[in-house]
């Protein structure tokens, strides 16, 4: 059994408690809160929750952590942190930051002679291997990245943020048209605004003015300004009806050519569809932290990313189930 | 410079010479060929053709030798014997045989301190990569492959072998309401004739009896009785015309379940659209060629699989350089 322990219990936190529940090769030993642990209930039997400045009296009894902070202000600190008493993984996702992070959690994992895997999930993490393997194989190509149909949690927020803003939800749309001329292999050259659409549902105060929401939302720079966004006014009761899920996906398309007078065209898409973006992130972590305990035990340490594992090291299979079976 | 020898300039031989030549990092040293070697005439300026029997002189010559034979009589002899010489690299898809083709291959290369790779392409290959990394994420769940639409060679080797049948290609095409219900996560259950109908164009002998052809055609057992499957005579200009390439692909999806309920679905879809069977074959090869001779340098000796190999080892680029581009 590999032994995990959850650090954060929110969402991710939640959804990785929820995926160590499918597997049978592991078994959640802790969940570590920054919170007063007498006011996290967690849903698993007989598992306890401890303050997260305890968790090094309990590194013999846990074979992965899982950090489950922001990347913004947690994730920088506390994984180079927990690295020296544990072997850890995080899902790290800003980045123009992924380099120093990763020299950062390099080093202090070689010095304790553990094993880290940042940046995993499936944007960075599954989209980034499909990157990797079609940029690999189709050398001469061009790569396509689309988000959604799926809820942004940084633009839900950005939005919340506005006066007379009660609650948001905000969607990314991929273009139809776009895809199709991915997919179709045109190769084009696409803008932000040719590529994905924002469609926006907030809830109002009373008497708040919508027309200024809506455009303060539309040109907001950064988030806004450089799509065609669409906002809807709803009730509170809307909101909770028809938006409390945290569904998302998206795909990673490489279209690339081959032969020696480029005659033929390929196309490799890797495409995700998730009714539960946290869930989902949680399950591709629990099967990284399978191989972290694996790779710790066989020495190899230090800093990786999805790049440096061999898929077969995520499997609970043996090596020769997964060649009988899945080869 | 990864320097690689190919064995067989067949139509994937053809396919790995075209992919090395898009490689900056890789060069191709020499063709090796069962035939009279001046009766094969090559694209790339300055490389010889070697008979097959003379392979052993070249051993300091080549870092990988790139194995292009047919799977059923070739390659379980020529890749174990190659092994004793070189790192060596196949395509083998005959799923039953493999654990026995895995078992001789990494007697032979483990004795010869070399690193050996069978099994490589799109399926088996890219499609078993994607069944093992979706497995290893969504836990709970359902597998489905889909082949084509895309041109069977061994199926159109067997309606060429019909009396009266001067030509013919077979065409393998996934039935849209069966890949829709998949992907709308409705985890049908699906016979072999729900998931794929066959197109079989034939050119027809003079005076041949075309009736009798096509009753021979659909009736034939394991390749079409279980299949529907239409029936379309042609001129052989038409043939020539419409029908000279070598299309394929199809997609692998993984629906599964998340939560303490399992109230989340999750979609997981692979999908190829190829021009050139034999060419993106190639292509895989040759980018786990660069994978196996780095393997090789690593002391990292015997048979591998796709499950074995980091992504990062494909890559020409470096670790810094993934991580900053493509993580």
């Amino acid at each position: 059994m590999t032994r995990i322990g959850i650090v954060g219990y929110g969402n991710l936190g939640k959804g990785v408690e929820a995926a160590i529940s499918k597997a049978n090769d592991m078994e959640l030993k802790a969940v570590f809160t920054r919170r007063n642990p007498d006011n996290v209930n967690i849903k698993t039997p007989n598992v306890n929750v401890y303050s997260l400045d305890d968790a090094a009296n309990y590194k013999n009894d846990i074979d992965v952590m899982i950090v489950c902070g922001g990347s913004a202000t947690d994730l920088p600190t506390m994984t180079p942190a927990i690295a020296k008493d544990f072997n850890v993984i995080d899902s790290f996702d800003t980045h123009a930051r992924i380099p120093e992070h990763f020299a950062n959690v390099d080093s202090a994992a070689k010095a304790a002679g553990k094993t880290a895997l940042i940046s995993c999930g499936w944007d960075p993490g599954m989209f980034s291997l499909n990157r990797l393997y079609a940029n690999s194989i189709l050398l001469d190509g061009k790569d396509y990245t689309f988000w959604g149909k799926g809820v942004s949690q940084g633009h839900s927020d950005a939005v919340r943020r506005i006066e007379g803003v009660v609650d948001a939800r905000q969607y990314t749309i991929p273009v139809d048209a776009a895809l199709e001329k991915v997919r179709n292999g045109e190769n084009p050259e696409l803008t932000t605004r040719e590529k994905h659409t924002r469609l926006v549902y907030v809830v109002a105060a009373e008497g708040a003015d919508k027309a200024k929401i809506e455009k303060e939302i539309v040109e907001m720079p950064n988030y806004f300004s450089d799509y065609d966004t669409t906002v809807n006014f709803i009730t509170k009761e809307e909101m909770d009806a028809n938006h409390a899920g945290l569904p998302h996906g998206g795909c990673v398309i490489r279209t690339g050519v081959t032969g020696f007078n480029n005659e033929n065209k390929h196309v490799i898409e890797y495409k995700l569809t998730l009714d539960s973006n946290p869930e989902f992130t949680a399950s591709v972590l629990v099967a990284y932290a399978r191989a972290v305990d694996r790779m710790n035990k066989k020495g190899d340490t230090g800093c990786k990313t999805v790049f440096d594992v061999a898929p077969a090291m995520l499997s609970p299979l043996s090596g020769e189930e997964i060649r009988a079976h899945m080869l």
